[in-house]
Order: C-alpha cells, then structure tokens, then sequence
C-alpha cells in the first residue's frame, strides 16, 4: 500500500454518489478522500460537508486531486471525464455503463497509451464482483457462459409482480422511489441497463466487444397481465435475462430477452433489487454469485471496492483479448419463445420455424415455437412497438 | 504475461492431482506444462504421458522447473514441500487445507521474506474463489460474517440422506467412490475440513489467524435416524455450516457445527458436493457464492487458476492483517440448539443457560435450549464420543 493516498475528485452527487459519500464517512478510511465533487446544479440544498463546483476544472486544475470517480447518468459527459482524466494520466473509476459500453474500446487503448487504470466493477452487477472474478478467476480459456439477472430495477419490478400481485405501474413507481431505477426508467425496463452490463462482461469473460445495436435486446415494457397469468399457470416466473455463451465454431450468441423461468433454476430465486450471475465452464460446471445490484449503500460500496483496489495498484488486464483465437459474434441460433399477441396481422411478424403450440380466445392469442436469433433481431423495434409481447421459454 | 513460461513439478497424483492433468491436457496452455510429477508409489500403473519421480530432489533439483504444486494428503510431507519451495524462491499453489491451517502465519512470513508467492485459493472452497473475493473485493472494513457450506463431502452425504433417504453408510460408501470424500473420511464429517478452510478464510476475510484447537468444531458423525426425522419434521434440513462473525467490542466469533436450516435460508439449497458462502457486509448485505466444492476437475480447474494467477504475479496481500486494530478472538456469545440424548447421565454434559422445549420418549431425547460457546468447546469431545447429537438450531 506504501502510504499512498487517494485524493478523489467526485463527477456526480445523485442515488451512487451519495452512497460512496455516506459509506466512506462511515468506513472512515484514512487513505482515501474525497476532495471535491462537481455537479450540475450547485444550489440544489445537500447536507454534507464537502466542497461542491460546477466546474470540471475546478478538478482537473487541483494538483492535490490524484484519482476521479465518475458517477453521473449523462453518458456523453461521463465519456469526456474520463477520456480526459486518462489522457492526464489520473486513475478512474467509472460507473456509467452505457458509456462504457460504447467506448470500451478506446477506453482500453488509452489505458494501455497513458499507462493508467479505469475500473467499473461497480457498474457491472453492483456489489457481485462480477468482471473481477472474470479477470482473476475464470481465465482458463475454459468458460462457456455468463447468464443471469442483471438488472436490479426491472427484477424488483417483477418480483413485486409476481410475488405481491402489484401491478406493473406500481411496481414501477416503488422502485423508483426506493432510488432502485435510472431516472430514464426505459433503460431499466427495456433491457438497455442489462444489455450494457453483458456487453462489459463479454469484453471481459471471452475478449470480444460487440456493439449494442448488433444485439438483440427485449424488455418487460409489453408484458401484460395474460403473460403473467400464462407464467403462472407454467409455474414460471418472468426475469429479465442476459446471455452469452460460447457455441460450436468458436462463436459467440448474446441476447438480453424476458424469459419464462422454472422453479429448479438459480435465479428463479434471485428477488426484488438482486442480481445474479450464473457462470458456467466446462470443468467447474456452475458458478452462482448473487448480491444486491441496486441502491445507494451497495453500489456505493462497491464503488468504494473498486476505489480501494487502486491502492493496491489493480487493474483489469483483458487477458481474453489477447487471445489468438477470439471467437466470434453470430446471431446463429435458434429458440423457443412465446409470443403473446392481439392481431392476427402480428403474427406474421415473427417468422417462426416450428410451432408446438397455437392458443387462441377471445381476449388474447399465444404461439409457442422455434425462431432464429436473428429475425428477431431484425424485428426487435416492431416487438416492442405493436400489441406483443415475446419472451424465451427453454424446454426444461 | 511477458512470455512467461511456467513449469511445474507436481507432488501427489490423486483426485485433484489427476483432475489438474487432464483440465491441463484439456486446455492445451502454452504457458503451463507439468514437467516432473512426484509420488508415493511409483509402481502403481498409471495411464498418462508424464515424468514420474519418487523423490523430491529429482524436482527441487530440476533448474527448469520454476513452479511447484503441492497436491498431497498428507499436512506435514505437504508443509516441508511448501516451506522449501518459499525458501528456495519458488512460488508454490498448495492444495492441502490442513497444513495451511497450522502453520499459515509461518507461510505468510516466509512469503514477504523471500518475496514469493504461496496461492491456494483451490483449498478453501473448490471452485469457488472466496479468498481472492474476500482480498480483492471485501477490503473497507465492512464485512461481519462469512459463512457456509464448506466441505462437499458431508454435504453430498446429507443430501443422499434428506433427499433421497438413503442412509448415512451408503452415502459416505458412494461420496468416496465419486472420490469426493478425503481418504480419511472423519476429515470430512467430523468437521475438520470445513474449520480448516474457515481458519484460512479469516485470516484473509478478518486478519486474525486462530488455532484449530481454539474453535468449537463438531461434525455429523453422530447424527441418527431420530435427528432426521426431528429435522424434517420442523421442514428443515441438517447442514453442516462453518460460521465466523465479527461482534461488538471488536470480537470475532467462529465454529463449525450441524445447523438446522430453514427453507428460506441461501444455503437450504446448496445441494450434493456443492458449497455455498455466503458475505455479510454492512452496506452491501449479503452475498451468495456457490460453486462445485468436491471432485477432480473442478478443484482441478481451481488449482489450474491458482496457477495461471502467477502468469500475471498474482499474490495475496493479506491487507486485512496490517489492520490496526485486529479483532480478538472470542467464544463469548450462546445460541440456541438441539441436543438429542439417550441417557439421563448425558443431559448432564451440557450447562443450558435456558432451555425452551424438552422431549422424552422412550427412545430417544431432545432438548431446545440456549448454550454458550465456551461450554460447547470445554466439552466438544465428549458430544463426540457419547451418544448425543448436538445442531444450531436458530429461531429463524
């Protein structure tokens, strides 16, 4: 640790921010401290004791200030503090998800070039150190694949759903108020938080970047109670799953869809704000890491894990980039889905292969069958606009 | 990485040491070879291309071999390979969970003296990657308890019994034929196995290394029928959980011992040779971590991540025991258990300091009642050698 010390300049102040603030004053570390926080609006009213700006500069011009951490919604500027802190050689911690999965790219170069480390294990899966024991564990060139629950928001949403009979706009409002989801709560409900987080721990678990409009990405907006009544009557619960998994050929599927889960399976118990991760490789078989993926207190901590690791100089070394034989990135591939839908003009929507099942009534119609990853991915904009709603339903 | 070639001279071929070949085999690493294998019996017909050797010598005496795998049943052949190995430079993974709980805070030394790394994350949990979690990850001073399901063995044996009815000589006939169990089964379902890896998980998770025989440990050997049947009665299930907790006053608590779990508790589900550990920590709650804790190919692939870590100078930096202010170790706390007897003369044994339920049968005996920690461990061998049955019996 040699003495060091963290002087942290803070990008943000709102749910995250907060939390690393109260849990650092509780902790009372002595080798970290946060120096200064920029935020947008300086006279909203904030009980702390800290210096506030509204000036980026105010930060980057403090030579006392050796370490950012960047926690604001806004991906654009989150992009350009870090950009600018790795360039200036100062460390960061990140915990814009969609920035990074749009950038990780370049964020990587630059941490090569300027010799600095950007950690998000934060931004991953909040307080499951998911892209860590990716990095550090599981590099054997033996994983097969990540799945699971990653978003805390719309899996509070469901499990109020499901298991208190609220309804969706309720649920909804709850998790806001509890600080659980985005202040875009689209982001949360039609799988963009999600499909973020899989696109980080891709880079991370098999090397391979791939970009967010190339994935087929599904939300729970459309569900509606006929879907629920429908998983109930299976013994099923909807959860909000993203997936990628290393297929025959060195290929790679990813998708981020609702899927109709059954009791025996591990997250079918992952509740309310959880998140969990099942990581699956050819000789350990199954991995499951489960832990709170919302709120203040737990990303702030793991925040604070991240910040910490930097004292004992961590940094991600994308090991599975280097490999000679990245795989690659195919929507070739097929499942089961049940698609609910209202007009017989939707049907014709989605091209199925086979159908097993065809339920009709007067209220509402269901098909259950094979489709290809990719037509779905060519209608994923009409999925989410018209009267239907689709959703994975393995066969087991 | 820099190139860096690692080549191992191996000590045991058992399970794991068989499992590590052929994950190796598997894998087909370029930058890790098995060079020279040693073991006991060099006659016995093994069935793979390798270099065996009987002696030591043949590889601390070998100038390629730069790596050193320790995978052996025995703690004190294991202990002297280990300490040559650090003393010779050379960075070591061991296997055996016994050695490194007696003789860890020598091991620990010997690391920072000769500036070389001792891994050994395979030994405390199989494939589950607790220690580096709890180094890399768990570091603000917010953790309270680790607990768990430590030892695959007596979990698959109780598993066959609460699942599948089987009674106990069956299961631990058919858990040694899986080649989950040591080849000293008392290892295993006394307890043993199970403290040891709590022993090294407090050193990381708390800083404080604590004597084997300072612990209360008590295992499941005694368990009969009629503890069964009280078990599923009370829809719970006999785990055997290995359990450490800071308390106030700075204090640290441990044991391992039978609990009766609740449905509704993480590791009810941990099932068969699986291990489950779950995190407390005061702003992130819980975590959960479960993963294969027995059998050759996933402790294994475990081992082969150990090993692979070096690739990239991994080694524990066991910050937690630079704490200041070190927990002290204490066995000042009650709790409230199940204590079957069948002889008057035994319910003498133990000094409840309240009791809440007692039954007599003509068969057997049970009381409820709460017991301090300190009067558990005075008389831990007797409620081994009599016949009693003691489990935690939380009111939860």
């Amino acid at each position: 640790m040699n003495g060091k010390k963290l002087n942290i300049g803070l990008f943000g102040f709102g749910t995250v921010g907060k939390g690393l603030y109260e849990v650092l004053q509780r902790v009372g570390s002595k080798n970290v401290e946060i120096k200064r926080i920029c935020v947008r609006d300086l006279s909203k009213p904030r009980a702390v004791d800290a210096e506030f700006t509204d000036r980026a500069d105010d930060i980057f011009g403090d030579p006392d200030i050796n370490f950012i951490v960047e926690l604001i919604d806004d991906a654009d500027a989150a992009y350009a503090i870090v950009k600018r802190a790795l360039q200036a050689g100062l460390p960061v911690v990140s915990g814009n998800k969609k920035m990074l999965a749009y950038h990780i790219e370049e964020l990587i170069e630059l941490q090569a070039r300027h010799n600095v480390a950007l950690l998000y294990d934060a931004s991953a899966c909040g307080s499951i150190p998911v892209i860590r024991n990716l990095e550090e564990y599981y590099d054997n060139d033996l994983l097969m694949s990540v799945k699971g629950i990653l978003n805390g928001s719309s899996n509070f949403i469901l499990s109020k759903i499901f298991n208190e009979r609220m309804s969706y706009a309720d649920a909804l409002k709850l998790a806001q108020d509890l600080g659980f989801a985005e202040s875009d709560p689209s982001l949360d409900i039609d799988g963009w938080d999600s499909l973020f987080k899989l696109i980080i721990i891709t880079v991370h678990a098999f090397g391979l970047y791939v970009a967010p409009e190339k994935i087929f990405r599904y939300g729970i907006s459309n569900m509606n109670d006929d879907d629920i009544r429908f998983a109930n009557e299976k013994e099923r619960r909807f959860k909000l799953v993203a997936h990628v998994e290393k297929i025959e050929g060195n290929k790679l599927i990813m998708w981020v869809v609702p899927q109709l889960i059954s009791r025996n399976k591990y997250i079918y118990s992952v509740e309310d704000e959880f998140n969990g991760v099942v990581i699956k490789g050819l000789f350990y078989y199954k991995q499951f890491m489960f832990g709170r993926g919302a709120g203040g207190h737990p990303t702030g901590s793991a925040v604070l894990s991240d910040i910490t690791a930097r004292l004992y100089d961590y940094k991600y070394e994308y090991k599975k980039r280097n490999d000679s034989q990245l795989p690659e990135y195919s929507t070739d591939c097929s499942f089961r889905v049940y698609y609910r839908y209202s007009n017989y003009a939707d049907l014709d929507l989605v091209k199925f292969e086979s159908v097993s099942e065809n339920y009709i009534s007067d209220r509402y119609k269901y098909v259950v069958g094979t489709v290809s990853l990719r037509e779905l991915h060519k209608i994923q904009d009409e999925l989410h606009k018209r009267d239907v709603f689709i959703a994975a339903y393995p066969d087991d």
